[in-house]
């Protein structure tokens, strides 16, 4: 027997009622917010993926070179791709470009809870605005989604930080552009690892830019400036060096969190200074959701990326979004009992006593079916009647129609209300009127 | 500038709303008839595919080695992984089982017309049900999707063959099996080749497999039998060679046809024993689905597979299913001009005259959208009021809610009537409700 690869999932069909329930809410959300659908293609060339992120990414991709020669990727994420559409349409889109994807990305990682080869991401992006009211709509549509999916501000958190407040902060320590880059990524493993650890991590950072320094004066004040959590906190410790770019940078902030609080969504979000995301090209705000009690894996991440759009061969354009995963989401789902039971049942079924009765049920299905409601029956016609009562009670419909020799006599079928236990003759011309009314 | 890769597609948000359309009909119309959607991975064995279909296969696959030294290939369609789900939960799936998919599949193929590596493919496929009300049951959801797309018969042909009766035939003509299959790949290529270089294929055919024989005498019959469009015409010329799983056959075909007759879908179906389908793999009933008029490529194409389940490992379980792609399909749906004018335009549009006033508006649009409306709103507040009228009429949204500084000093808000050109004082805690009553 073959098996899937491993990182891979096979949807069965109430697998695959979950997963859809959750894009629903995805589209659905994002629609509420006025984003319009696009998608692109699962193999994209491999360079638009070392373009943006470096040559170390290939490790981490599904990568190969097709029968045409090409060097090419599945997509591990949507941006490189988004950024391109964006790109190639840059003076016809209506700005601010607001868009949504759902779809799958792939890479190559080591398996564990919470992280698939192969995993679907909502993405949403606002490009074209650099304003940090599309940072803020970023954000709600994000608490918007979990909330449509039954998810409360004790469970999950919005945990928000700023890259620019952090590179001011990190320039008024007298460190460079390139040491300031560094550090960061210093404190965004500061959480996995010991204090000592980080001291060492740090000091290497900062020789490896060709800076000296008084490593230990560094880390308290990266300790102190990584655990503030709260717009005053970051206030009174920025006080004393206050820039026009710092005053502009804390109007931008308030601005920001005055308008989630407009929106009652303040409760989700919690300023907390130790995320920096990874990834160097992020410029402003970034954030990351996560279950509210526990640890687990980050639900969504995103932040503003105003460089991108040029790097990657566009106009230059200021950018802000986010990605949304499927596989921790779900299981944070299931753990709070939100998912839905879904049951696959049609509406009616048809039990037909031979195939001149059955022909009569088919025509009446086709009628049925064109106004949408789901039809099924045996495709025997010669079992008894019996035993195709049995079939229609395990189909979960709400309804049978009976096609007997008896009822066909008079010109009529008898329907039978499978909940209630009910039935009675019905004329056959009038039994496709008599679903329609109970279905609506 | 990144390029696309040959042979996928980018999709802009206007496309992708066709897109979407496309899938929410499949989809509909799968429901429609009972049918349980399922997925599949992506990215599968390499294995799983020369299993079925032979080396020849690699030639159109995008397969490659991956970092786990792993021979995979994206899937070039999705009928071996169906039949590895149901063979390994065989036992406890209710039978018939009937699924269906949406999916995007990939071939390394040759660009033309109605053809791209990358296609979007409906399968809807029964397992476990070996009389021919299943093979009914599939021509009749294919008939009933293209009806659902706006299709009419006169638009539409599905041309219906049987390779069962085409190996009675050739067996009363004294074949082998293995020469009868042969004969079978040269008939399916007679209708892109002359009637001399046919013949030519034929001779070939049969020396491969050692038979020799009148190739003139083979090829009339075989001229006469593919071109026969009835049943009448086939029971005709089978008349004289009558024989018990000869009269069996016939019984399927006139229950099949009798079936389709009954839905009212008989004028669809075109009987056409030109169709054989290349694969081997089928063994029954097999039909392909054409514009009425005009060439073109296939729309759908299906049949019984009976041994593919458990070539594949699993059970000995009969098949029948069929496959539509998107590409072919738009192509037609755009040529009748059969696909609507997708309007991305959201409910509401926000004009609010500085942050304070937008911060209101915010909170409205929440209440809005928790209640399904798409809202959207400038993310500058700072904006004329003209200009965000304008910007309002550019969104497409049906009404407009302005909050001023006189109607907010009157507690309330000026909702218009973007159509209608019309606009109403409203107290600010009724404008929603108000607006709910109108989007019902």
């Amino acid at each position: 027997m073959f098996q899937t690869l491993p990182g891979f999932r096979e949807f069965y069909p109430e697998d695959c009622s979950i997963r859809n329930h959750i894009f629903r809410i995805w589209k659905r959300s994002a629609r509420a917010f006025g984003f319009l659908e696009y998608d692109v293609p699962v193999l994209e060339p491999l360079e638009l993926y070392i373009e943006k992120s470096g040559e170390e990414i290939i490790g981490q991709l599904f990568n190969f070179t097709d029968k045409g020669g090409r060097q090419v990727s599945l997509r591990p994420e949507m941006t490189p791709s988004l950024a391109r559409l964006v790109a190639a349409k840059a003076n016809g889109l209506k700005r601010p470009v607001k868009w949504f994807s759902v779809g799958e990305n792939y890479r190559y990682e080591r398996q564990q809870k919470g992280r698939l080869r192969a995993f679907y991401q909502f993405n949403a992006d606002i490009l074209g605005e650099e304003g940090s009211g599309a940072d803020a709509e970023c954000i709600a549509l994000a608490i918007h989604t979990l909330r449509a999916f039954g998810l409360q501000s004790r469970d999950v958190r919005i945990r928000l930080s700023d890259r620019t407040l952090w590179m001011l902060f990190l320039e008024n320590l007298s460190l460079s552009t390139a040491a300031a880059e560094a550090v960061l990524l210093v404190v965004d493993k500061a959480e996995r690892v010991s204090a000592e650890k980080m001291k060492e991590m740090l000091g290497l950072a900062l020789a490896k830019v060709g800076e000296s320094g008084n490593v230990d004066v560094l880390m308290n004040e990266l300790q102190v400036f990584r655990t503030l959590s709260s717009l005053e906190a970051i206030e009174e410790k920025l006080a004393r060096k206050s820039s026009d770019a710092l005053v502009n940078r804390l109007v931008a902030w308030r601005s920001l969190i005055g308008r989630l609080d407009a929106m009652g969504l303040g409760d989700y979000v919690q300023v907390d200074m130790g995320i920096v995301r990874g990834l160097a090209y992020y410029t402003g705000f970034v954030f990351e959701v996560f279950q509210a009690d526990g640890e687990g894996r980050a639900l969504a991440g995103g932040g503003r990326y105003d460089h991108l759009v040029k790097k990657l061969g566009g106009p230059d354009m200021p950018a802000v979004g986010f990605a949304m995963g499927d596989v921790t989401l779900r299981n944070l789902l299931e753990e709070k009992k939100l998912l839905p039971n879904f049951i696959n049942a049609v509406d009616v079924f048809m039990v037909a006593m031979g195939e001149d009765a059955f022909r009569l049920a088919l025509a009446d299905a086709v009628r049925l079916r064109d106004q949408g409601l789901a039809v099924e029956y045996p495709f025997k016609t010669d079992q008894a009647l019996g035993k195709q009562m049995k079939l229609a009670a395990q189909s979960g419909a709400s309804f049978a129609i009976i096609y007997g020799s008896d009822e066909l006599a008079k010109s009529g079928v008898t329907l039978r209300d499978l909940r209630a236990g009910e039935e009675s003759f019905v004329p056959r011309e009038q039994v496709v009127e008599r679903l329609f009314a109970v279905f609506g």
